[in-house]
């Protein structure tokens, strides 16, 4: 602690992301893409004049706003573009959820929302997951000063339906409803096509995942004009440029490549399907993901001890050290020979 | 407005950034270098593999904090990144000056700073300039929630020397004092030797300016191991990466070409004294500066007309629309054809 830190800055608990570890190990911690991005992203590194970056980009990203709006069937006005969908989460936060009634949430989602709730000091109330670790949206209220969730949720990798979505919409009309769509590609459904009709709803989208763009901090949100409005006010008032001017024509050009994004998240699926029936041989319980992770559990082996274990084998898995989850790893779908020697390293573990 | 926004947005007056035109202008408006980066950026982006973009960066950016750590001779924990010195100086606002006591400031300096005192909540007590427009230094007290100014100062152009800077904190020892050097290189003198004298300095500095890397949204802070690990808690709280891995390597090959950097703003110093004599010859009054660009009024002509003028011949600069300034043109300093063209056009505007 330090007399010059402001009041709220001694109290966070700052958010730990997964390790980026400086050693040759098979990761499968952070949910990376295990494939390229699409070819079109070289090809922009390599012609890209550096004379560009002398300038500043444009503050409103129109480029970029309109290939996304082009993506998603709306309007250039209901895109929001920010550095990584993190930092389009915080902005978010400050637009919509800083009030005195607390934000809504599931008990087990992205470990960055009380996060963001400790630094804007918002107050949170939190519900657990049904008996099948879903998402319980009939616990959401009309009366709260927001809802937000992970849709499919993570760690768990469950998703619900757009229907279900608007069945949620259609009862709470009053506060923001933010659906965290990070994950949405590896098979889940998406709630873009309900944003015409529930201005309340912002959907949230990420490059890190299914266009493997992670390393270039690119994100979106996807709502009603009046609550893109709000973002951009935010925005204006933090950083004027928060997307460069290199990363947008790279997102750009991934986003052109519709052929390469269904082949990297196919493959991605069929993997997921034939490592979960392979953990589930070797014992494991594996909840059903439409992501491209796994959480699991195994009723005769302790969870850090199988993180430990495949450590030191080199295989970097996720273990959350919390009450809920620690009897559970997240497990990153890989390449299938990744996830190969992940198989035969945890036969001999779990020997 | 929106019933969907909180609060503290309705509240919001966000900060305008200079235009960035689409047509082609003479672009003097956003103190832009008008030279190149060093040529290390452009084989970075040649050479730099896209499949490195599915994994997320380091999010510690050890890399590019150790090579400002050598270039400024400090620990690499005195040295904090950021997503350009706009998100740094955030950042700041929120781990240093979030009290119930007012920041205090220049009433003429950075536009922003007023805009993030609105969006922290953050009440502030402005200073005017001394009668030569300098930053009055002797105007900060002890008992203030923090000290903030440009150093040198913007839109001014005047800097104070290190020993002045260095009497301010033997005197103010309580508040942070952030002083911001994003003009520095162009002739003023760098307050980092004093951070290890001084915990309580924080100085921010950008590779917009002097780096050519406006584009890319690099930023930095240099100050004492306990101020940077308070933005590194409000960091770690708000966005994980908020440099990318990709703008991180180009902004380490640019710090290591000292030569490039030399010429560059040797000829931006030789540009703006010679374009200083022309603007005095022309009947300007033009305040000494130690930036990349010139603060300029003109007792016979009107500013804002003597901006139009200029946008409608193809050079754009910059007017601000305030009480205090609404006298005066900002000039960035271009290359020599570009001010030889500003010269002629305003001869014949001021004919």
């Amino acid at each position: 602690m330090s007399k010059f830190w402001s009041p709220a800055v001694r109290a966070l608990t700052p958010y730990v992301p997964g390790e980026q570890p400086r050693e040759q190990l098979i990761k499968l911690n952070t949910n990376e893409n295990p494939y390229p991005p699409a070819p079109g992203v070289e090809a922009v590194l390599r012609d890209y004049p550096a004379d560009h970056l002398r300038r500043y980009p444009d503050p409103d990203s129109r480029a970029l706003r309109e290939a996304l709006a082009e993506e998603f069937g709306v309007e250039v006005e209901q895109v929001f573009v920010g550095n990584g969908s993190d930092e389009v989460l915080a902005l978010a936060f400050q637009a919509f959820f800083r009030h005195d009634r607390p934000v809504e949430m599931p008990a087990i989602s992205y470990s960055f929302y009380p996060v963001y709730c400790r630094l804007y000091e918002v107050e949170r109330r939190v519900h657990d997951l049904d008996d099948q670790w879903r998402v319980d949206l009939s616990a959401f209220g009309n009366d709260s000063g927001g809802v937000i969730f992970a849709n499919p949720n993570a760690p768990t990798g469950h998703g619900h339906g757009r229907q279900a979505i608007a069945g949620l919409l259609e009862r709470v009309t009053e506060p923001v409803v933010l659906v965290d769509e990070a994950y949405v590609d590896f098979g889940g459904e998406s709630a873009v096509p309900l944003v015409e009709r529930f201005p309340n709803l912002l959907v949230t989208g990420t490059f890190s995942k299914s266009r493997s763009l992670a390393g270039l901090r690119l994100g979106y949100a996807v709502g009603s004009r009046e609550l893109i409005e709000g973002l951009e006010r935010v925005k204006n008032s933090f950083n004027s440029y928060p997307v460069d001017s290199l990363a947008s024509t790279v997102g750009i050009a991934a986003l052109a490549d519709h052929e390469h994004f269904e082949a990297c998240r196919e493959a991605v699926i069929t993997t997921r399907e034939r490592t979960r029936g392979h953990l589930e041989t070797l014992g494991f319980q594996v909840l059903p993901s439409l992501t491209n992770f796994l959480l699991v559990t195994h009723p005769g082996f302790d969870a850090a001890q199988l993180f430990v274990g495949l450590r030191e084998r080199g295989v970097l898995v996720r273990h959350f050290n919390t009450q809920a989850l620690r009897d559970h790893l997240r497990i990153s779908v890989g390449t299938d020979d990744e996830m190969e020697t992940l198989i035969e390293t945890l036969e001999d573990l779990c020997r």
